[in-house]
């Protein structure tokens, strides 16, 4: 099983560990020190050598950070985790504050005492939060005071040791071109946007690169590690040779210098002191990179990495990929949908035995390297929260004549899949129905719109609200997010949000996901991914359009579905897509699901 | 008659202009010249005194900049110029040049040759502007000179004298709020953003502060002038004194210190002498206003017009009297369109006699001060151009069997007006029946959505395209502007673009008009002004949501309506506007009108 459902986080440890840590500051004469819950690579998932902020606090959450002063704590999160905040941190410790509402640069504004000594592992923040930071000390006359060795480090005892995944390589068939020949076209970039170097940090963009993958955290097949790219000339991997076999090692000998991780300052600094212009994202590098460049008199210049938009953009290998992995998942899904149905009527179901199903059936054809993310498997009031992810101690079973949501993906060496189906058990309110049948207006609207070349996400957004809108209903999420081929889940520069400002080019994949949350009764989502396609020739039209392929093949769920609010092509859609599925499904599936798959596929 | 049709410009006397120009400069030891569009205000409209471009170059349009060097001038005006500005101007001598495609930014760069002096007049220049100028010298190793007599108006004989028009006061039954009031509101949040003072350059900005009306320029009662609001205290209003009867000095002397414009640059001088906090916007704001503070020692800080969002929100007053504006225009307009059909079948009509009659029209209600803007009269293909203005030359008949549309609106003391209708003449061909229809699809999206407080126009905007984008069609304009209440027919800073990036707050009033315009054939738009309302409850909602109140009451051609296009919803919001629109407009009516309004508004 790649889920587990245990709680790791123990808020009773709070106390001792803030403690010990304020002993420890106060030897280093700091009188507050900075714990963020991001790693020197920022991304989604950390390992949990670097888990600092849940080991202190308890909090498990994704984002968030803690400061602590000699007097006072605060732990920030956003608006998905003030609950699970107050059920994971002891309060009486930590103080739960709002992430945007009241940032931290803000409350250290107000709170820092004139004179403050205010630590912090500049390994951990961004150029760009480093900069707020310091603002935010000077506003207060207080000082930032970048620490070599991590506080939170000196007192863990036990502390995991930093992870060593197997790196493997990712086949050209696979990744649809060679690695040089990608390091050639991102160097040339590089050199475009007038920089000697871009310094990669996330690993996403080493993994996409090199065409290499890794195995250092939970779900995404990253290979954490750094590496330089020059805009002529051979790239320098720091990766632990510990990670490398020789097969892969041969790999990436012939691509670029491979170095141990500890290389790196040293590597920028001597980049610094020759004067070259070094190139750094300043949203996703961490200071001490920039601190490294700057100390030895070179020049940085800030700039996105550039391999985030190429690698946004699937080439006609990951495309089929991905149809060829969406094709295999929805088997396996269909067969778990069918179970469902049946097993939902034979007795109690909870939430985790569902969950443990779902992955057995995506288990069983061979090829899963990875689920994409902890399932969300929610039961009644379970789903109405947006960012459920269920434990032994919330699990819950799922109870007669409700909905039951389950947003789960796959990891395949031919892409990443992520679907979400709500399901209907028993006999369902009409309320329920209602609003079941404005998120699939939502989703139609999104999975067949047209647009011009250049439009964004947040253009788009709104078409799959306005009918929730029209009925005063809302969902408090982005209606769709990139996707890797093989990689992140979560994947920028793409979304379909008010904040998506970036246009969705073809090629792209992104999420199809609206939803509606009725508190303490249900949840309701419907995801599918898709590609973005075209530009084509529209009939009696006169501009070439883009649009979207729905990747995800399962069927949605008609008994919940009222027909009479759904308009002819709306109607018309979902015989299409159903038609679609039992097409390209149907001959998967044994005699007893391709039954099931026919009722669940038929015309409204 | 506000509108004229004559051409004022001529591209003949150019060649003549720009040599006496050059002479200046060389006499000036410059190598160059900037002659932007602009005047001091960046308004919409200038008057004939500061029409530099104009009389240097032809050109006419509302927005562009000339630059004369020694041996080549080039001309820069956005997409929607690129034909008018081959029309107007002698390309031999001006190179016409994209502004957006090749910024004169970027052609400078290139272009000026080391050592070259640049000249420019800090006056017509915003502070952003001259600071990307500056960077563009700089790169081609040039200087930008600030000269402090125009060199343009140095050559120009005969250049009309700045207008002088009356100014009246706005009686506060109509701005529902006393300027004392506004004063004070205004000037709490220059203190609330940490400055002394703000410097309102924005004629339409001083006009609401201090609740009067000006004639300086066309179609826009702005009173030209300057103000510096400070964060306590009376503010000081620097307007040419013969504009101002004793009435209107009387109603001013209450409110502020009232003094010439020349007096600006010598207070500005000594606020930053003094050592204060000087707000101005740098996008709107003269770089000589800037220099004036930072020359004596001052400090800028930079930012908006508080004005501006505070205009953009009408009050109950304002509310009021544009729903009054808009009662009296539509009446007036249904009576032109009942002209409209019988004439058109009677004998020839032309697109100025369309124009001229809908403006007696407005006139006979007896309460029209202007037009808003030069009407758009447009027939048969001159539709398909998105900003034709017809004048004498280009006057077309209007064909039989085509559509006819027309753009306009007036200026009554109690709100500002803006209507496009696109009329059937004759039997229309059953594509542009379709092209309508999505047109209007786009139109009724927007009139009936609902929203979330803190939605953008940027977000909503794609509502009224996505018909237009699954047919494959689209519009190259934005859906809607601001309006503002007896004031600028395009006011900010709301929109609904896909730059659009401000809230449509209620109160708010922003026209939606998509359109659709086929080359060399025929074009479409459809218009309304709105009112942003709510938020209000929604029946079996959570969230109260904003909408729209339609203000424009005028039939909308029902001839062109493919009913099959329309769904359940559309259909019944047709019926259901124009069922209001026999409501409130019949009892205004003569018998004949009356009669042809019922057939006009007859459900579909």
């Amino acid at each position: 099983m790649f889920q587990t459902f245990d709680s790791m986080n123990d808020p009773f440890a709070g106390s001792a560990r803030c403690a010990a840590l304020r002993q420890d500051l106060a030897r280093r004469k700091l009188d507050g020190f900075l714990v963020p819950r991001a790693d020197a690579h920022q991304g989604e998932y950390v390992p949990p050598s670097d888990a600092r902020l849940e080991w202190l606090t308890g909090f498990a959450g994704s984002a968030g950070i803690a400061v602590v002063l000699a007097d006072e704590a605060a732990i920030f999160v956003d608006g998905r985790y003030t609950i699970q905040v107050r059920e994971q941190v002891d309060t009486q410790v930590f103080t739960p504050m709002h992430l945007t509402e009241c940032p931290p640069t803000q409350w250290l504004a107000k709170t820092l005492k004139p004179g403050a000594r205010l630590g912090y592992d500049p390994t951990l923040h961004t150029i760009s939060g480093t900069r707020r930071l310091k603002a935010a000390c000077l506003a207060a006359g207080a000082e930032l005071v970048a620490v070599a060795d991590n506080a939170v480090d000196a007192v863990w005892e036990d502390r995991p040791v930093p992870p060593l995944g197997a790196v493997a390589v990712h086949a050209d068939a696979l990744a649809g071109e060679a690695a040089s020949d990608k390091i050639a076209r991102m160097g040339a970039k590089v050199g475009d946007a007038g920089a000697d170097a871009f310094v990669l940090t996330q690993p996403d963009s080493i993994a996409w690169l090199f065409n290499i993958r890794g195995s250092d955290v939970a779900h995404t097949p990253l290979p954490l590690s750094f590496a330089i790219l020059p805009a002529k000339g051979k790239p320098r991997l720091f990766i632990d040779g510990r990670k490398l076999s020789n097969a892969v090692r041969d790999h990436l000998v012939g691509l670029a210098e491979v170095e141990e991780p500890v290389g790196l300052v040293p590597a920028l600094a001597e980049m610094g002191r020759a004067g070259a212009s070094v190139m750094l994202d300043p949203d996703w590098t961490g200071d001490a990179l920039a601190s490294a460049v700057l100390g030895a008199g070179g020049t940085i210049r800030e700039g996105a990495d550039p391999i985030t938009r190429a690698k946004a953009v699937k080439n006609d290998a990951e495309i089929a990929g991905a149809r060829a992995a969406h094709l295999r998942d929805g088997a396996a899904y269909a067969r778990f949908l069918a179970w469902f149905d049946r097993a939902v009527l034979d007795g109690p179901l909870d939430e985790i035995g569902v969950a443990e199903r779902l992955e057995a059936f995506r288990a069983e054809t061979g090829a899963l390297r990875e689920i994409s993310f902890d399932s969300i498997s929610a039961a009644g009031p379970n789903a109405a929260i947006c960012h459920y992810r269920v434990e032994r101690k919330s699990n819950r079973p799922i109870p007669p004549d409700s909905l039951f949501l389950i947003d789960s993906g796959g990891q395949y060496e031919d892409g990443t899949t992520d679907i979400t189906r709500t399901l209907a058990v028993g006999s369902v309110s009409d309320e329920m129905k209602r609003h079941f049948t404005l998120v699939l207006k939502g989703h139609i609207a999104i999975a067949t719109a047209r647009f011009p070349v250049g439009t964004t996400g947040a253009q788009i957004d709104a078409l799959a609200r306005i009918d929730l809108w029209r009925a005063g209903l809302d969902f408090d999420h982005g209606t769709g997010h990139g996707v890797g081929s093989y990689l992140s889940v979560h994947e920028g520069p793409q979304r379909i949000a008010k904040t998506g400002h970036v246009a969705l080019d073809p090629g792209m994949i992104v999420s199809n996901e609206p939803g509606y949350y009725k508190a303490d009764s249900h949840g309701i989502r419907i995801e599918n991914l898709e590609l973005v396609t075209g530009p084509s020739e529209i009939d009696g039209g006169e501009r070439p359009m883009l649009g979207f392929e729905a990747l995800t093949l399962a069927p949605i769920d008609r008994r919940l579905m009222v027909k009479a609010m759904l308009s002819d092509e709306e109607h018309a859609w979902v015989d299409r897509y159903h038609a679609r599925v039992l097409a390209e499904i149907g001959p998967l599936m044994d005699d007893e699901t391709t039954e099931w798959l026919r009722a669940a596929t038929a015309p409204l």
